[in-house]
């Protein structure tokens, strides 16, 4: 049995592990992101690395960071919520623990690690997924492997535009699929609706202390699981965008498994039921031909140290 | 040199040509296609296939036909505008005329074409190809071959969702793409310029007899391209909504190249400038991330017979 | 008590009847409609109104006919389903049946109908009434008077734009409310969704002898009233976009009372529960001001002619 | 000659006039708006009255504030930028100085000046106007006098609903017209513009200090006005939306003569070019019928206080 670890630099913690070939996580470390500072988030990840590594055999490092990664999965070329611009993490981090190393975006190494050992772990030839955090991530897996694209930023499935002259997206556009389909359109929606009808937001505005721009993600969740109406329809309207492009994807891709992950799917039937429904809905004149599934990512968490230390396997 | 042979069967003709190694097309035949009748539409492919094959050393051919095409590459499930319904095809011809057989969908069939012999030639991986024709139709190739999808029905690229509740689709839904950036959507565009303010639309309305609804794509494209301000408009705007879908594709899939295709290509840049702002628009945000240009593809009407015989090569 | 003469042209009949000043009206004729020929129709018109003058004292006889009517009320501008373009209507049937003459928009007589005696008679100043009909017309009462615009061109209110890039209407445009909340809208959501779910639409399927391109307007409302999903929710889309633009009548006029008539309010809540819902919604930022309630128009087919011979009593 | 006082009561000054009948403002006096103290911008409007009448014999007076006014023009229902809540302003002033008073929504008074003795001083029947703030307001007149609706809240214009799942409004829905054509989203475009093309952006980013964050209305007038490329197309992107606007209000109202207001008319045919093509665009179909002009307001800042002199004169 070989072992490798895998990395997960996120924008306020590093979480590494030691993995074995089954994608079990045997140990596991986490350290603060200094993120402000591109060196010593360097030397955070080379420790994490070296401790985990201490009296083991490993074989490779894997390392996902929220960014765009060179088509040689060597160079950081951007990073929105780290310091770094054009960083050789590949070379530096290898240089300093002698193993071979691999960087790969987040949003792919959950695809991966959920192809590989999730959700789509039946599926051996295809997957999309969509990860829903503030933004929105995506990960393509197709012939066994993932889809890095010619210059290795394939997969930015957020800003695919949805409506024409809608709501404006951090990246300059007006419409992307991120501003109706994320975390932060769930609380935009949540946030209106308390405004509009606070009568039918009782239970989240008892939760944002009756403040409609104190209510927060985890709130709208909560509140929906009571049974919060307009929480429950904030839900029911990113639900619906995401079933659209679901369908997109079907689409394009026609994949075997479609997932979605991130901490919106807490809300289980809440946001998938909706999602379910627009995608039927899309594909409708598809009739009786066979189409993939949707499912809940299994991984939670733990999916960027699996997906990375499984991709360092593949090295 | 092997040969081998490719046939188009379209709705109106069926195509058939002996194709060598370089894509050059040495003889070529050509029949009217049987539309209504099954088992007469098989006869005329088999009658084409025998004539080319009389005296000549051929290996496999190779048949692209509209409609959604099984994954196994051998029956025909639907087509819309033949009277096929789950045609066993591959199996039928391939008795018939004793060589190795394999059938695929024509907007696949063109983007093979391009990407072997065509406009895309010189990319090794990964080419998004749009074909506009009266619908919008589409091919994907990765890692050097066709994306045929988990059900044989991936690139189905004409019914992404474009406009919320948009025009109605010929599949149902409001606001496919196709409803934007196709011939019939040139067509439309037009009309309705041409009624709106006929005095801006002069030459184009003596093309159709003084008839808004007389105006077919023929007379868009020779009217724009000698000035029409109506019809140049009308390509203007199909080529605006058919940017923001490459800028899609160039988001999900990166690809090596993108080309476009289908008769409205003969307007250049009346439709390619546009589509290349709006193209550029969409991915502003990327900066000087690189991206693939956008080319016209290259091959005409010869595409089906190349691009099949050349998949005929690779069974 | 005064009696006045009330006529209706419409583009299939003649309705003409005697009203009283309680807008009861005592009798009735009708006649087909001679369409395509342009001075039969008058003589028509010419016909009712003195066979129902005759032996009556009459004080005054009022015309409403689908079309655009000149600012002085006498010049049917052009009418679309007649053969009338700049035909002084008024002078000739007063000079034929010696007595005043007014003509008017039918839909601006229908909403007086409802203003004066109908839904709205409890209002006595202002009133916005949507006709939906195979399309979308509009009256506006304000200041106990029709608004007949500086043209005599106002409430065009099928006209206004709703889904940038949307649907497009019979006049040129992408996007007007007419293609969205119209008779011919319903149509066009039933059979689309017959066609997509047509295991949700078999009670309506059977009314219109499988065929989806067979479905009518009574059809979807008959079904409806089974039951029928698709029907149901044929209506329910199009009561969400008269609902919108209810409210921007809200915001724009504020009237007393909001009216819809047409054959479509005989769907009742299926109809109008959607609507107010939408109407709430939009306006949901008003909060605890007061704002018109929605009612269905009460005179039906009548309208046309009570309020014809309502507005002849004012001149 | 009678003299009227007119007050405007903006969120950081007041400004009070005596005012002659033909609209001339012979005295003038400024004080800052203790916006946040309901009791103390009481007393400074009436200061403002007590100077400017003392010495003179004044008929009545006039207040125009931003907010929503009672059917009776007496009170205050809510003003967003005011801590008024149900004020009964018009008892209390008149109280205290002893003089007939009348409260005016500012954005009617604003139309109400510019119908009397400004662009639109020869019609003498209808007016619609858009006031283009950092949000939209609206008014209108009919008949020869303001439309003040059934609760005094009409001609909320810059909430009409115009992108379906648009950009969301401060009112909580999506897709306002204030979330297109306001001078807010004037900036909102730019500032996309020059994030997302900073080489077309050039005088515009140079007068923000290179910060397209920092982009002012002010610095989008005066580069575009330098020729800047990115700050004219957001001009050139309102204005689109503008002119379908006013072709919704041409439809319902069908009014003499439409206005724009407010500074971004400083912009002259940057702003009013697109908006006149746009206009022109939607109102194609009604070909020769006759359609209002589009013209520029006349009295700028002064609008305030004379339209509300002249209301006052009307009491």
């Amino acid at each position: 049995m070989t072992l490798t670890i895998g990395v997960d630099v996120g924008g306020t913690k590093v979480a590494g592990g030691v993995v074995d070939d089954t994608g079990a996580v045997l140990v596991q470390v986490r350290r603060d992101t200094p993120a402000e500072d591109v060196g010593k988030t360097r030397d955070v990840i080379i420790e994490v690395v070296t401790e985990l590594a201490a009296g083991r055999a490993i074989d490779a490092v894997g390392i996902g960071a929220a960014g765009w990664i060179d088509a040689s999965r060597s160079t950081v070329l951007f990073a929105p919520n780290l310091a770094w611009r054009d960083e050789p993490l590949r070379q530096y981090v290898s240089d300093a623990v002698g193993l071979p190393v691999i960087v790969e975006n987040d949003a792919n190494v959950a695809a991966w690690a959920e192809f590989r050992h999730g959700a789509a772990r039946d599926a051996e030839d295809s997957m999309v997924m969509f990860t829903i955090g503030t933004g929105v991530g995506g990960g393509i897996v197709l012939g066994g492997d993932l889809v890095r694209g010619a210059h290795g930023i394939a997969a930015e499935l957020g800003h695919m535009l949805t409506v024409p002259d809608g709501h404006q997206c951090g990246c300059g556009r007006l419409g992307c699929i991120e501003q109706y389909a994320s975390g932060n359109a769930l609380v935009r929606f949540a946030r209106a609706g308390a405004r509009q009808e606070p009568h039918r937001a009782t239970a989240l505005l008892r939760l944002a202390g009756g403040e409609a721009e104190a209510i927060t993600g985890p709130m709208v969740t909560a509140a929906a699981q009571g049974g919060d109406p307009v929480s429950s329809e904030a839900f029911a309207q990113i639900g619906r965008w995401l079933g659209t492009s679901l369908a997109d994807m079907a689409q394009i891709l026609d994949p075997q498994v479609l997932v979605v992950g991130g901490g919106v799917i807490d809300a289980g039937d809440l946001l998938l039921g909706p999602t379910r429904r627009s995608f039927a809905d899309a594909l409708a004149q598809r009739r009786r031909l066979p189409v993939a599934d949707i499912r809940p990512a299994e991984l939670g968490n733990s999916a960027g140290v699996i997906g990375a230390a499984d991709l360092a396997r593949r090295l």
